[in-house]
């Protein structure tokens, strides 16, 4: 029941970079609305916009010990993805393994738990996603699994699931999908560039997406 | 049922500046504490202080099209003030309607819902009080209403109220009450001035109060 | 019931300096992982790191009263902490009492209610952790107790514990473990910088710490 | 700002008893679904229907004077509804207050805050739909008002609004439209009756509501 | 995106009764503690254990559409298990819904939102869990999709995954496995039995069990 | 760190039994509003009324090694008392305990975390007040203490403090306390038996606690 994963799919460096270019909101339209964690998970930080692939680990509540061997599997560019096999708001994580997964080229952490050290981790500029911020330590009693699928934030993430992450939440793009929706979430923003100048200009989007006419169909009466 | 008023009153523009300027404590403690909106509804920013008219929607859950026909009715200096007709937290606002509420002189959104694109809203100075920040996009399938009265937070607005939002939250003034509230808030700042200066000396609350008879008739013993 | 404790012990200032240099994360490790308050209380600033000696205040719901006689027993370094006889998130506290204890030397304000004029706090660099930020105001009718044992945020505190706090939330630490709570601390931010060393190396926890060998007997399997 | 309210409206007592047998879930379609409370407010007890004329009560947080007072204002057939000024879990009501009320004839209690002596509520089947159960008591020191407008569960509630309330949770009627909304909760029971013989047939809602057709132009696709 | 999967793997009926036998706890044990529905789903009823085939329903915020073309899909013994794409308490379900399901061999409903008539639904004897009771009604606007893999609870479902439900709420067991884990869990009610005349007659689990010398090994010290 | 301490005080059997026959609301009020537990911790059964010697313990996160510890602690009469070391709501306990504790005259469990079996624990009627009902497991690996001062539902239990338990919740009353909190409790009783016969007769509150110049002195206005 516990094992470790030591291969698993990525997606092409270039795709993930443009996921990250484009930002949770985007990506998660440009995905059909799927993958998208529970608003619960919130970031540490303000500002940062990451995407890499994910390390996933399915712990024990209170018990961290499978972030080590974990953070052995982490290549440069992943993301490390905790979630606990029960509820759970303990200190997971804390600058110590900040500064080792930071060493083996992670980008962040995703966490559906707590994190301590939350002010050295932002000096270090080690972007963190949680549940909580909790000082409460754990233990190293238990075994738990990596890279296996596990679901944080309500949403499945598989090994290698490309993580977009930024102010807005986080969001969960399977490897094999990643380019087809950096694709799309492209093509929106070209999108709304153009619409944006619009609305800027003051012009409604009633008439941009042409709404009166359903919305008098379906009835809207205006007294 | 689905219907958008189009007239609304409207405080004067003076007199809503000057609420602002007193912020959500002072202004609320002058109305008689009331019409305070429920804590949960949180600032996706920090050190903003605003005050305008009452946009009001109520839009069913997970459906924002009221959003566009609101801002049809938006004068400057007005603030968009949403509630869903069910709990819900998907991300109603992002920064393209953002754009478009700014370019009709919109000050604000308050929402018991989601929001996304939320560094855009920071980055373009579009302050927000929000249930969550959420992702999770939105359809345009189900009419609401524009400028009905809601509840909001736990608090009755209706279309014109004065809105008054800052770090510790949102009030709401019913417009006809604007100009007294005002007077007193002022009044209440003024006199809070003064005791600043003798609590800021050293002196103490127990004395500049008067509390120390009332508090030993009620039987509290020092040991 | 309702009494004033006037004589409270206190731990050494330096002592508490110590502490405060050290972190909620690391001080709670080394007081054996007791008396950390619950992940509700949250700070209302980012970067402080403070600590001293508790003032304890137990009050009624929505009843600040016996703030005002709490801020007559501070000393320089000591903190108040106050706790509702039940779950309540009003204001209770505001720049004016903020005014107040600062004057008395006061370093901050734990609750487990609500406060408010919180950018008034921000700017005056007075730190607060509380449950909520809440613009509801409180009557001064009911008498409640100052320097009496409480519970705040699920914790035990007594008048004179030393409270740690930070951006990782609140610690209690009994006056008189202070002192050797204060060396174990050092001694593990001494060791941690050791480890820090190695870990950012590229050197892994599953080596500095010798784990491989008892995760292979736990049964643990890489495929 | 402190008010009892002693003449208010009330539905016509055949009126409230068509209501009651319609039960909350009709009764809030045939609304408009409008005025329904939120999720949080539930019955103590299971399977009883109750319909009667608010007794609106805003009360201080953790003060139950003002039940007091409004026990006086019932008349057979009313229904207590209680909303503190802000958020409180504290126990306002139990077995002597029930006894009071019932003996003026008071069919229920709605409270967005706490009870106590529930199993004695229960034995005396007096039914209540609260917050929270919480033997934690209350005071009589702050004034607060009765028959005036209230927010409670997230909906308004004047004094002498038609409170229909059962196991799904408790709906609010404006007065002047208790005779008409009885009248199409009524027609709703009807047709769903013949919809239910129809199902309980084995017929599908997709062909009893023609649905297909539309599902299919939605772009529904089987597989 | 909006599609309906008609043909889905289904566990043998006698392992799926098998499975409803042993109940939630001991089946949850046997499949090595993956698949338990978080604990907010709860029963709306008490003392009911039901298990079956799950037909997975995907719909929108407020939006019951999904659940009229799912029922087409139910085969005797099915159960259905709706998640929302985003988080919702809305009332999906009532009577009429419960009486449609029955009328089909329908088990039950496990369902991440809300339901209402759930007197009725206790009184149909039709099982139901839940995270919410809600009278607030829905809409038929927006298409989802039935037999898709979701997740619901926290945990993936895919169609025809078997679900045991019962007053501790909700385990899913890849149909697959189903026999393996009837197997192992009627292994656990054996073993059980034995345990429980041991431990039913004073005897205690420090011994049965073995753990002194454990105990004592870790540190535990008695004073 | 890790204790059992094995001589407690106890209260007598028979100021026990006095206590448990008040109930949990009286008793409160009888020991100076003191000592409930928070309102989240509720009974799994409904109408049972408990008073028992509190056996304490603490224990970590999803282990419950420390609950075969404690009943071998356990004499005739006595409440098991349990809070993790940080928040969880794992099963802790279930029927296989139960049938141990109960065979050691174990009243009851308070546990602020989950339990499962529920249906049996109801079926074996041991009575059970818990944060959660969930099924998932626990482990044994990591040590707590028994019989040590704990905090649990906000509340501090010492061992061998009296625990009062019933539909409304949890009281703890210090055990030296418990005579003359008993007395009181008594007293209480006996005096509302008579104001419920006159309220019962419908003399109002008003009248009977002479509450009619005190509310019109502080300004309550009838209109």
């Amino acid at each position: 029941m516990a094992v470790v994963v030591r291969n698993i799919p990525r997606a092409e460096p270039s795709v993930i970079d443009r996921l990250a270019a484009c930002g949770v909101a985007t990506v998660h339209e440009a995905s059909g609305r799927r993958g998208l964690m529970a608003s619960g998970i919130r970031p540490i930080q303000q500002g940062r916009r990451i995407a890499g692939s994910a390390i996933t680990i399915s712990a024990p509540p209170g018990d961290n010990w499978m972030l080590h061997v974990a953070i052995e599997q982490v290549k440069a560019g992943d993301i490390l993805v905790l979630a606990p096999t029960s509820p759970c708001e303990d200190g997971y994580f804390g600058d110590l393994l900040a500064t080792s997964a930071a060493a083996r080229g992670c980008r962040g952490l995703i966490i559906e738990a707590g994190v301590r050290d939350t002010a050295d981790l932002r000096a270090m500029d080690f972007p963190v996603w949680s549940k909580a911020v909790f000082a409460q330590g754990t233990v190293k009693e238990t075994l738990g699994s990596v890279n296996v699928s596990i679901v944080c934030g309500g949403t499945i993430v598989n090994a290698g699931d490309v993580i977009v992450a930024d102010d807005d939440g986080v969001c969960v793009i399977p490897s094999a999908d990643a380019a087809q929706v950096a694709d799309r979430a492209e093509a929106r923003v070209a999108l709304e560039e153009s619409k944006r100048a619009r609305l800027a200009s003051g012009e409604l989007g009633l008439d941009i997406y042409d709404m009166r006419a359903r919305l008098a169909q379906k009835g809207l009466k205006y007294v």
